[in-house]
């Protein structure tokens, strides 16, 4: 697909999911790398040409962002074309790699914390935390989910159909619910949107919510989430926007009046002090690790020197 | 209307609201004495078949329990029929008038709290809450009122409404968006199913964790409730019964595969310390009061004495 | 003195201090029945005229308002110019009586709390937090007081002078220094300003955070209070205004630019759940109390009946 | 039993228990009365002089105080020898009555908080909190009870085995395991020594960290007490001490060195706020109403009148 | 500037400021080694001496120990008088610029987390804090700032003034009404001291406090601090030193008696948990990145080599 | 000793102590190396062969893993039997040369944190944590430590003696006295079994209820750990079993029905929110660098690409 296609194919939504999106953005980069047959600056520019066209397309993914970084990583200084496209080459096929694999390293990792009999509450549907009850499940671990209804679009519907197809026990709750049923949790498991530098999850709505909940009851809140959800800007102090939506995702007009109005933010910010760890495909880390993780995604040398 | 036809009415949901069938409840026990022309050993037993037919048509209802306790209250001890007859009629005329005249007064002390330009978040459909808030309103005070959709019935949908009719400015959130918008509120109001001796308040799943996120951001979380509301039987230990109903309330059978459990609590428990102040007719009072004011429910010579 | 002239000397704030201006109040009131001849009817009304007279020379002294009502309790339903004025009489003595006995009884009753060796913090200068220091001091108690500055009045240089003229070593610190300090602190004793019916104290600015600082470390907080100053009209809802003050008790108009503002709010709510006992005449009890203090004040038939 | 042998019994720890000294000593005031054929001076003299005897008996024993103060209620004001005898007598039966009957009501009370397949943790070995347990077992409630050891005595293992003896499943820890199984409790049930006029629990060392580990977890931690637990005197002040025993309690010369000191408190003090509520035979009241049951205690006209 | 003048000036507080006291260090070991003759030993002998005579000039300044750090790293390995002169320059040019880039890039990327309307509440006089709102005011976002009047300097008095100049809407408040404002404030923002390895904040006297107050209130605290101000030798478990200085900065001689003990604490030590983010120059980092941030400061090959 | 010894010693606990263990498995890898005579391949094998033996007579213990990993860290890529036995050799000898002086850095390290006069409580017999008030002690300093009994195996008893023999006045508690002490305490320092990848500290029984108690009075915890107590494979989110030992040691069979079962967890888990650093031999650190030490175990490389 060439970079005009993907990036089109991204901002109609054919392509979605942070990981699908940044592989396909890779993959043009990658593309135009191995077909070029100009000179070093030509093909600079070209590649600058649609990095650009490719994060235009979806500004707010973070992912995105992550995979062009790393697509384009340590190209600058070298000095020739040639060693120019055997690094992007490298650098992509490196990323879609890990990214592909990804998902099953976070399943496996965060399996081991499930111990037989678990009582497992999630939230919306995250294929990272799904990813890890199945994983759980085909090791033959008993265990039961509690999934919440994730008003107003109610993904957990999604959810709990998956996870009856699977054969996993699942309860639906209210939203409401959440502290009622928290007693008789073990571990809740949620995915992630984005994370800030400072460990601050962003994630749909109600996420912190449970996570305050589960705090009170000293129930451990972990998130699952792939690395390149790490979002390098908010370093440099870039705020999260928190997407509000219309109303007619939460009441339909006939059953309000229009004096009504209707707030339907799509996400919320978890601190990390209610966050016990993460689960990633390099490891459980804690939330302050945000920082170091963002800083390898960046390079070694981006301290100091690189930032500005 | 008869003994009979009262506890029918109760029964098939005809009566409903705890003030109104607790009067109900008094007022045919009133009429039992009025109308009566036996003697006092034939009074008394009429009187106490009425009782536990009345008690009967709804058992967990702690507002009816306490509005018979309060018309039979000191009946035992009188001489004759005529006495009984006096006291009866002059308890029932006692309790309708102070049920009556408590929602004004509810209304009235708590507007006192809503400061112009306040913002409010209530829960559910309380009467108790929304006439503080209407009050406030017609005194003239500015203010927002934030309000929940309260899955599972979305009673939130008729707060609303109603409040938008009084021209009180109000919007609409998912109950999953109440920590997100906590920041910008300056007042959480809800009601009121029962109050334990202890100062636990029993309410509309999902209000525990509303006043975990108040008391988490320092917003004054105010419970609006009359004080038939508190319950004289958990100071013998009895637990308040949280109700689960049906799964047709949450979810449609067609959309849910039959292996999904589907949990529904009616109610969750909120503690003592979560609450700053009950606002009832009988004042501002810490939820702790709890105690003294079924005391005062039960009458004077119960400590030490009449309790077994 | 006359009742035009108490009230002039309170205006004047000629009498100043809570227990004067009550005591000053409730003598006028008992003066004018004493020197009395008219019948029943003139002597009420002369009473209530005074009573109006009186309130109105301090609105906000939650002192007066209860002297004054309990000079007139239970006068309205006697029957004879002769009753009213023994009951009114009667009720003043008592009031003056329990008044003038109560810091000697908070310094006896706070006192036992102290322990040889004790490290006590206290905030601006409460006559009722020295008088518990005083009494310990004089028991022969060895202790230490470390005393804040106290700004924008500095009371904290009163409160330090008055403490070392009785030779009870003592240290001051600026209001910034409390957490600094708190890890060697035994005890806090504060006074009251106003206490709610729910337990909530305001107190000179600055207390609410040293309530917080205590507790954060587990340092019992103790305020010090006669019952005068519970407030019985908080019970109907009422705020509690909190006073804002000029900006030259801050800073002078030459040392600081015209655009800036200056707050300077003279008092601060704390939330019971920061108070562990309150220190009063009628013993130590919790801040949930005040309800029952208040119940107490306002007579035995309020509840119920009384209330409107 | 006379005064004079009585005292001994009580303090030759031959009578144990703070029920039965209480009831011992109340029925040693009874005998004095019933059996006087003096004047009123004389008979009062003789109690008073029997009074000071029994309470020197057990200085620190509350509910010796509370047994003597209640069957000397009101008896001061008494025109005749006769009445003074017969209020004292019924005084004696009155408490002596409710003292019996208080543990089976607690037993009663508290044993309605418990659910089928409850795991309940206690500490030590308390009568009021075993009382509980025993009766949920006999009304055929299935429960599992986890029992801590309590170094230095260990009354766990009498705990234990009394439970076991009585068919109820129980597990005995350490007492540093208690944070290790807490989240697998569904209920914790303490006894009391003394409570306080502020609800500060005093109890067997360890108390009050189970009590914040309880909190931690939102486990609900309940205390069980007879109403003559609840201490008076703190109400003027009196900080309840501490009793610290011998290092032979906790170990043995041979095993220490002697430059090694041992401290062995005996009791601590469990703040109000981690008490979800106390059982006692008047009912489930929250702690906060330690103040009311001692007012009751000291009778209704204390308030304002008697307290000097 | 020679290496004595520098130390002198720095002395005698003529050259002030963690950053130009720095910067002023570094400068002068850089002219050293460029107009050295000598060999590679006497180079290194000179760099050394002068090395000791800067760091004495003021033991307690952690920026001139991490500018010396910086200026002198990786030198004593290399092989000839040349490559250790090139180096010393290299090292000392890369810390000035990055010194004097660090306030302006902290002012941008805080600046990043202001939003239109905020209100930001400020300690003392931080440039780095300063820096951020002027920043965000510059771009055109409309903030109020409210700024405590930090006794006993009144440093409060510069900012005020300071950001009146600048057109800032800015409100001034005494220390002690933190707490009353607080639930009105979207952001603190401080500066530092000193920063431990384990992320505690060594500031101004009354920082601690607001931080408990801001986390009480769910408020963002954040900390603004260039790199250099974090404190290497805390690694190795030293204590920061919290200076005290004299009585006179508090009160007069005239005002106070001279039994009266005057304490003051110029500094306290803020625990990581209460603060959200730090806004240094290489991006919003959690306290908890301290150490890697002095890991970095150190040195990569620090960790299980170099530490002894 | 040959591998088979080393691996027999260290199963029959001839070998005893974190990093005893660690070491011999290290030096017995070593000799291997430096005997060897064949080819790479045939060195590689028995190497491998020899370090699952090693690591098979002591699966649980992560220092032996940890000293494994760190000799044949790199190996696995050298060209020639020559390097890989350089190789092998430098690393064990790196690795033996700073555990032998970690507990050295620990103790210097931490003494720093010990003030004149502290009042330092500990927990159970741990090396290093002891190594620091040797330390302290040693150095002068006047301290005072209280230390828990810890049952069942009372190693405090261990702990007392060991002090009292260094002359540093010592106390000894029952574990159940510890939240009765806190309030006296300056510092508490504890020793690690293991620690996660999230900063999860695994110690004796009873460390968690300490440090939960410490934190909610405001007494630093610390926590002595050598870095190779730290799990690299809690990275992959392996739980860290809590061994249960036999009733045996906590009750003899005859003092306890066969009924009661006994549970006897050895150790327990500490969240990273209550531990205020950590004292390594690199340094004070925050517990939530635990993940930053084990990526250094891990080597460089380590992140998004030798993970699988």
């Amino acid at each position: 697909m060439s970079v005009q296609e993907t990036a089109e194919a991204i901002r109609s939504m054919e392509i979605r999911g942070a990981g699908r999106i940044a592989r396909a953005g890779v993959r043009a980069l990658c593309e135009i790398a191995e077909a070029h047959s100009g000179d070093r600056e030509s093909l600079l520019k070209d590649l600058d040409d649609a990095k650009e066209q490719i994060l235009s397309s979806r500004p707010t993914a973070i992912s995105l962002w992550n995979g062009v970084q790393a697509a384009m990583h340590g190209v600058a200084d070298l000095p020739s074309a040639e060693s120019v496209k055997e690094r992007v080459v490298e650098n992509s096929r490196a990323f879609i790699g890990r990214s592909e694999r990804a998902m099953g390293s976070i399943g496996r990792i965060g399996a081991n914390r499930i111990r037989d009999g678990d009582v497992v509450l999630t939230h919306c549907n995250s294929h990272a935390a799904l990813s890890v009850i199945k994983e759980a499940h085909r090791q033959g671990k008993r265990l039961e989910v509690i999934a919440t209804e994730s008003r107003p679009w109610r993904q957990g519907v999604i959810t709990v159909n998956e996870l009856a197809a699977e054969g996993v026990p699942v309860t639906m709750i209210v939203d409401s619910a959440v502290r009622s049923v928290m007693r008789s949790v073990d571990l809740v498991l949620v995915g992630a949107d984005t994370i800030t530098s400072s460990g601050v999850l962003i994630n749909k709505i109600g996420t912190s919510q449970i996570a305050l909940i589960a705090s009170e009851a000293r129930v451990p809140f972990l998130v699952c989430s792939e690395t390149y959800k790490f979002s390098p800007v908010t370093l440099f102090g870039e705020l999260v926007e928190i997407e509000e939506r219309g109303r007619a995702e939460i009441i339909g007009d006939a059953d309000v009046s229009e004096n009504v109005e209707v707030r339907n933010p799509v996400f919320d910010a978890t601190p990390p002090e209610y966050i016990d760890s993460m689960v990633t495909e390099i490891g459980m880390i804690p939330p302050f690790a945000a920082y170091e993780v963002i800083v390898k995604i960046l390079g070694p040398d981006y301290i100091f020197e690189n930032k500005e």
